[in-house]
């Protein structure tokens, strides 16, 4: 891992929340590279990826911290993006290799991809590879015990306050839409919600697999609440004989 | 875990194939419990899940085989499904936990969903927990490099046989869009793709996480050819200003 020409840049998924959702993968990558970069979240004022890995007991001298704004249109954080890449090439030219821990799956939503985009841009002798992890969608299912999809059925995921006018449509033709982040326009999701056909079952889940994780299945109960922005309502269509034999209908 | 009053009821998701892409939990939860259900596929004549948990060693002794048709319809597997719920819940009465393992996720297009159905109807006493796993369509996005999704950007999951008609209509709206399983309609596929403007990105991935695995990015090259049944098409809408700087507005 040293000496040995330029490093490996590792984008690794750490799973939604539950230390225990890290893969055997991401555990052995993160113990054999050099460096673990992570994101500091300046709007939220902690590094909840730090707080997934915590157990597994890893050397603090190989944690190099990056401070991200999180804001909307993403323009401040170019600047720190170029920076996170610049710090984390001069580590891979001297043969060390490198993790970027990202919540969830690298790939989805993530903040991996800014810096996934600019190390290939910038730098595309940088060999780079990738680790999915469970996603919050999958662990959120699990906790609430929704069946996403079987078969013929088609799965959407929307980013809450972009696609919020889309969901009575998107339900007519998608068995379940997860709707990603819901905080910033709950009241708005719980009239749409109030509107939609009794066959559409929705879900509350925030923080999934942290201790302080809540599902909450009756949704018009959260009206007035302040909400996490680890939140995610999972809308379920049970269309009849689709996927599910009714009781009297099994063997 | 026995003697003390009805076992737990586990859906284990363990990954899309690579041992490694297990999670923690899913090595504890397997180590743990008294039995192991998994679904021996008649059609395929093979148990890619017990080939996924092989590395672990766990002894023989407490896996149960479930042969299982996967046909289309399901209707020959509604029996299937009873009988292996009943002989699970004889070893859960006992104070036996149960595992059903499942490729992939355990509510993400699993025939763990049949059997979690059967038994809430049936025996709603039994404890459940679900623990997500890793899904194919990440693994695929992880090993092709393609970034899935930023910020406003939704992402759609479609079983290929029952939606490829509607492919250019979501790739208006959507930033990726999965086509599970495209062996039995790659021609008609490829009709479609050459149609699509070219800011979308076709990629072809099989048997993901697994020695055999496949990358396809020019899929055109992949006419005539006999797929595998554990395949999938990753298409990618690479929408200006939406999600990447281009390298010159970099800081």
């Amino acid at each position: 891992m040293s000496g040995a020409g330029i490093g490996t840049f590792y984008g690794v998924g750490i799973g939604p929340g539950d230390p225990e959702l890290l893969t055997r993968k991401a555990v052995r990558v993160l113990t054999e590279v050099g460096w673990i970069f992570y994101p500091f979240e300046t709007r939220t004022g902690a590094s909840f990826s730090r707080r997934i890995i915590a157990p597994l007991g890893l050397p603090e001298s190989k944690f190099r911290r990056v401070s991200l704004g999180m804001s909307p249109d993403r323009g401040p954080d170019q600047y720190t993006y170029a920076t996170a890449v610049d710090a984390m090439v001069r580590e891979l030219r001297q043969g060390k290799s490198v993790a970027w821990i990202t919540q969830g799956d690298p790939l989805f939503y993530s903040t991996f991809i800014h810096l996934y985009e600019e190390m290939r841009w910038r730098f595309p002798d940088v060999p780079i590879a990738i680790v999915p992890g469970v996603t919050s969608p999958s662990a959120a299912a699990a906790a609430a015990g929704v069946p996403v999809s079987l078969l013929a059925e088609k799965v959407a995921v929307v980013p809450a306050v972009y696609g919020l006018d889309t969901l009575p449509a998107l339900l007519e033709d998608f068995a379940t839409v997860f709707l990603m982040k819901v905080n910033a326009v709950f009241e708005q999701l719980l009239e749409i919600l109030a509107s939609l056909p009794s066959t559409v079952q929705a879900v509350y889940v925030e923080r999934v697999g942290t201790p302080e994780a809540r599902v909450v299945t009756d949704v018009q109960t959260l009206r007035g609440q302040k909400l996490s922005y680890f939140s995610l309502v999972i809308c379920h269509q049970d269309k009849p004989g689709s996927a599910l034999a009714a009781p009297g209908e099994e063997a």
